[in-house]
């Protein structure tokens, strides 16, 4: 904190209210020291001097929001996630940070471990910037990311096997018949991108070639099941069966395709992804890929705990499954 | 801490390490120190000795288990009330500490408040031992408790008016027509409780009286909902309408309904309790009554951070609200 000080130009006070985000600091200060710490990879090591500290029995988990959409945390996949976060480190005698950062700054995911608050950290959520998840790995935050796994990233990510998910999804509506299957996600997310990935392989595993018409793009937004639905109507594309990336989407694609006079399955064979709790509620009960919420929370915090005891720890794809309903 | 080495006779670094609960302090020690530590009403004021806790920008939400039936952080009320939490805290800069606690040793709800680790404590879930809170309210600790209001109580709480609820669903379904209603609910819940005084008061307003065979107790976990249209069944009572204590009871119940070839609404008019997201999505889309998830973040924030900053902060009942839907 001296160093900082000293090249700042202030005095340490400040500079421990500016690594702690105190209001007491100038938005200018603040930026020039966060920025001097970031560049001499400082870390406030409380731990060392606090019993309590030293002792830190608190994960952090961090989900991004979009700063321009703001969306809230409200996606069920999630949340459930969350709840499978809180009993794996409830079962470990842990308590749970919970923060949420603006997802173009993911530098700042990394504050409650720099601050001595917890003792890893946990992110949860739709990333990008995997140049800056990468810097986080390399200043050695324990850290976990639960994602799809980039090429040659350096920090550990646990996620689905989301290709395996896309196959598995599509080639149970092409084993019941279907040849026209329309998919529905946003390929620009590195997990759909798998999905869509899978897709491609079990339409080309059959001799069919992915058909531009049949893919509209959608948000994890709920009702973007339903607008995808009506844009398929609007290009007039002919479809049998359906892949959609949540069961969410699928859930108001299927409301939607009703409100058109097409019946699910006699007339759309629709698949969903995530096997939310909903999902075999549904009417009728949806087929879909189950992510293993339960065993993704405990692989979560399993992969943490190696990296905090100093144990290796390896990224981690889990099995996508195909559960047949209706 | 000082005076409680004295009385237990042990140093005061014992002591510490017991309040933090290290590992390090046997179980009897622990024990004993935090029953003279609870009896001498003491709390570790570290936040008045350092900067960064006495900028505490934590708040701490604690949900209990059941030792018993360890149930899983699943519940999609909960879940949807948690996010809403947490994004009322990130609006006002606050990060969230979630910790489980043992249902039937609400005491331990305050230790995150007593360590120094958050300025405040919500509690959500469901709740016995009021006399518990009412200790935790008499030492002061700032707190707020999402649930029913009981008479004289001493904690703040912020909870929908159940009664309410229970009134307006029973007289949706009256106003429909439904002369026999079914109230499925597990009623030594004081919140559960309230619908069902809601239930019997709409019905006495019509001249009925409740009829001890239609009423079937039922937690929370889904499945209730269909043992429990089983057990009507089983009972071999008639009815023509249904009020489930959550929207999860209402879907596995409209499910069982179907198997059993009744369908609704035509001849069972079936409504929910909660709004949860799925239940306009569910088929038919399911009439319910709107907890208000957003306001009821924000209400348990704002009631927090006036006892926070020493304001005035009074219990607080939210509006229920009728949902009209198939």
């Amino acid at each position: 904190m001296a160093d900082i000080a000293r090249l700042a130009g202030v005095s340490k006070a400040t500079v421990s209210r500016a690594l702690n985000r105190s209001p007491l600091v100038s938005d200018d200060t603040r930026e020039r020291i966060l920025a001097l710490a970031s560049s001499l990879n400082y870390s406030i090591n409380i731990g060392a001097q606090n019993l309590r500290l030293r002792q830190n029995r608190t994960v952090g988990v961090v989900v991004p929001y979009d700063a321009d959409a703001r969306h809230e945390l409200a996606d069920p996949f999630f949340l459930s996630l969350l709840g499978s976060l809180a009993d794996a480190l409830t079962a470990r005698g842990y308590d749970l940070l919970l923060s949420r950062v603006d997802a173009e700054q993911l530098d700042a995911a990394a504050t409650p471990y720099d601050t001595g608050r917890v003792a890893g950290i946990i992110l949860v959520g739709e990333w990008r910037g995997h140049a800056q998840l990468d810097a986080l790995a390399a200043r050695q935050v324990p850290m976990v990311v639960w994602g799809a796994q980039a090429p040659g990233q350096r920090y550990v990510s646990v996620g689905g096997d989301n290709a395996s998910g896309g196959m598995l999804a599509t080639g149970h509506l092409l084993a019941a018949g279907r040849r026209r299957i329309a998919f529905i996600g946003d390929s620009a997310q590195p997990e759909v991108a798998e999905r869509y990935r899978g897709y491609c392989q079990a339409l080309a595993a059959q001799g069919l070639a992915p058909d531009p018409q049949l893919c509209v793009p959608a948000s994890f937004q709920a009702q973007d099941g339903a607008h995808a639905v009506h844009e398929l109507a609007r290009r007039g594309a002919a479809y049998d069966g359906l892949f959609a990336c949540s069961d969410l989407l699928a859930m108001t694609a299927i409301n939607a395709l009703r409100t058109l006079g097409r019946e699910v399955p006699r007339d759309v064979g629709v698949v969903g992804y995530d096997d939310i709790a909903l999902a075999s509620y549904f009417h009728p009960p949806l087929s879909t890929i189950r992510q293993p919420v339960r065993a993704a929370g405990e692989a979560l915090v399993a992969t943490l705990m190696a990296q905090i005891e100093g144990r290796p720890a390896a990224s981690l794809q889990l099995p996508a499954e195909l559960v047949v309903r209706r």
